[in-house]
């Protein structure tokens, strides 16, 4: 377990959020070689001048050993292994530039990003491979807030790949003692249900917003898991997967985290605010909203019935009020579990 | 789906603690004709002069239709469904006597406890079929703070019975506009599941308490979950129960909560208290604490992993450093989920 005894990697982490710099930051401490690319000329500069990333990751030192730059040949030079940590809509874009540079054709990718591609409805995993086809890949997910990771709090993730080899490869890479991974091969699971959960923590924050309690906002996520779940498994997911950490345990740390964007834009939007008004005042992307008219395309194209995520659609998208969606979810015909 | 499509039933409450007295406004709000036992003459006086029960559910009025009385015999006259929600530990007593009382044999009996009788390892639906033999078994539960339903806040529940037609029964009894009921038939999953989130409650208090963050209790939540299944599962229950509201959604409300004793007293400990002082700080049954000594014989009986609750045997009761029952339990042998 011990960091010596992992072999020591050439690793290029892609996106310097704070997920990504946190990642950097363990990784080096697990002896690997690591370094980081960021679009940001003004970022790199600050960083390699204070070794702090004060917007995204304020207060963390990072190792003078990570290297960082701007220039995407620089950060792949040499790499085995490439951590994708991009927003999920430019994981298309950062594909296609990385399939041109590299020269190592059957690298392992890591990606962290979560989210369906908004315009085609297709899994992350789905793109890259359309991208880099000779690459394999690798979902590294989990309740992980970076900061959290950042300050060693200990943490456990899901290392999911259909080639267990490559999941059990990136396992032994990023575990540690604070940071513990278990390994899986249903790679359309964890997908699935991390680019789900964010609609889930919107109804979480409109519940919120709405001054429910606690029993609806359980209520909420366990059923809302179990529609996740019935969409994933008529995908090819296997069940089991949403009861693990890359479902509930992810599901958990959004809906109840005060840092979410998706649960605080539903907040907004359960005090009486229209979807346009809320996503202005959290001036960031709530994944959940976009998320929200994938799914139902979704939930229509595999015939699985998602009552929560189609009131979540009704609300947001055509004027539905919240507390008639919460009382048209209360009152459904009755149901077994 | 109105109160007045319901048939009106007789149905006896016993305890009148805060969920049975809440319970008690849910049905006669659904037009039942409810009695309440309650083994205190004070809490009767209290209630019936001031149609409050200020101690276990303050500020909440009564119904005037509801009885009171501290006489069994009195409570259960020409009682239909019986609906228990008395301390686990006591569920064999007060079954002995129903069913001294009891006239009409095929009755059907509502258990709301939750827990494991302590002396035998046994689930409270086999100690109350051992007592009222002819009884049908119906166990309510799932995400449900007492004091929210009182006010009405959205809520879903589990009605799980072996025969469905009784699960049905008591779904249409109990459900409303603000009170949503499954139904299921996995008596032993949705009881498991409720007896052992206690120990995981007592557990994310322990990491609260130590300090760690969103990510550890996710982490441990998720874990847990996963330990309880697999006992729950090699005891006969199903799987897909700890999905559900009884397992998961419960597990989330217990471990969120600043009212659960559990979460409390583990946090104590977390902070460096034995178990014994915590206890005498918390001034009330913490069932976890309890919980964790069946568990460990059934980890042991139904040879099921569960280093969870292993590790918090050790802390509660063989003075194993809490933060030392984190790290072994962060750098066991890697695991595929």
């Amino acid at each position: 377990m011990e960091g010596s005894s992992i072999m020591t990697r050439n690793i290029t982490v892609i996106g310097a959020g704070s997920w990504g710099t946190s990642l950097s930051i363990l990784l080096e401490a697990n002896n690997h070689k690591v370094k980081v690319y960021s679009h940001s000329q003004e970022e790199v500069d600050e960083i390699n001048s204070t070794r702090i990333n004060s917007s995204k990751l304020p207060g963390i030192k990072i190792s003078k050993n990570i290297f960082f730059t701007n220039v995407l040949e620089e950060a792949l030079e040499n790499s085995e292994i490439i951590v994708l940590v991009v927003p999920s809509q430019a994981i298309r874009e950062v594909s296609k530039q990385i399939n041109n540079i590299l020269k190592r054709r059957n690298i392992t990718i890591v990606c962290c990003s979560k989210g369906f591609e908004n315009s085609t409805g297709k899994l992350l995993s789905e793109v890259i491979k359309e991208e880099i086809p000779e690459c394999n890949i690798c979902i590294l997910t989990g309740p992980s807030h970076a900061e959290e990771v950042a300050l060693n709090i200990p943490t456990a993730v899901v290392s999911a790949s259909n080639d267990i080899d490559v999941a059990e490869e990136i396992q032994q890479i990023f575990m540690n003692e604070v940071f513990r991974v278990y390994t899986s091969t249903d790679v359309i699971g964890v997908e699935v249900a991390g680019a789900m959960k964010n609609i889930i923590a919107l109804c979480a924050g409109i519940s919120d917003g709405l001054g429910y309690g606690d029993n609806t906002k359980a209520a909420l996520m366990t059923r809302g898991i179990a529609e996740i779940s019935r969409l994933g498994v008529a995908m090819g997911a296997g069940h089991q997967t949403f009861l693990g950490l890359a479902g509930i345990g992810d599901l958990i740390v959004t809906c109840t985290s005060n840092h979410s964007r998706n649960r605080r834009a539903g907040m907004l939007i359960g005090k009486g605010l229209s979807l346009k008004d809320a996503l202005e005042q959290v001036k960031m992307v709530v994944e959940g909203a976009e998320a929200a008219k994938v799914i139902n395309d979704l939930s229509k194209k595999w015939n699985v019935e998602m009552p929560i995520s189609t009131e979540a659609f009704l609300v947001l998208y055509e004027n539905k009020s919240p507390r008639e969606a919460v009382r048209d979810l209360m009152i459904r015909e009755k149901k077994d579990e």
